[in-house]
């Protein structure tokens, strides 16, 4: 069970890690499309879109109709839930450093401040 | 800068696309570690373990000591939060489809248990 949600990670990970497999997904999120239809905003071959299409199916993030001819592809974003849950242990360490880079601007504006009114102080006198 | 973002989102994806890679951020969750301390819990060599620390050195996600005996790798999750936020927006599709599963769960429990209703007036007549 462990490995095989291990090995359902690797290849939802995997298939997130290309640009073009990411806004095939972002079309799909706005409804279902064909092939040629996906094709279309990117300078690719439909070979090479069937191949990144065969990635997301394999990681299980898309689904395909069963009609010969008209096969229209659709998200199933089922498997991004667990990809998010696995980042979503590690939020505390991202919340903390930009918690630690905000005190840190803070610092800096308020050293910032007393500069400049030390600096017209003695402008006055 | 979008495609920065996109090529920093493909490095991020990539290092997670691994048990491994994954094991060793979780290690590296509880406290700075050296090489050896990593390699230990995984059936690896040294030189294997390197390039994994390598890849995720390269997507940002852990940095290393400057040290020349001691270089103690640590956690750098500042990466994770574009990931993070990048499946965030396929949030509702997967909610919506536990909260059809849930549904139809529900509407199967209802059925099962008018069934059983159905069968106990039976026996009564």
């Amino acid at each position: 069970m462990v490995n095989n949600d291990a090995k359902q990670l690797d290849t939802v990970f995997a298939a997130l890690a290309d640009p073009t497999r990411r806004a095939i997904l972002a079309r799909l999120a706005s409804g279902e499309a064909s092939v040629t239809e996906l094709a279309k905003p990117f300078d690719m071959s439909l070979p090479a879109i069937s191949k990144h299409l065969k990635v997301l199916e394999n990681a299980g993030l898309i689904a395909r109709g069963r009609e010969a001819q008209w096969r229209p592809c659709r998200l199933d974003a089922g498997p991004l839930k667990e990809a998010a849950d696995w980042i979503d242990h590690y939020r505390k360490f991202w919340e903390e450093s930009f918690d630690r880079l905000h005190e840190y601007l803070q610092e800096l504006q308020k050293k910032e401040k007393e500069h400049e009114r030390k600096k017209r102080n003695r402008r006055r006198r």
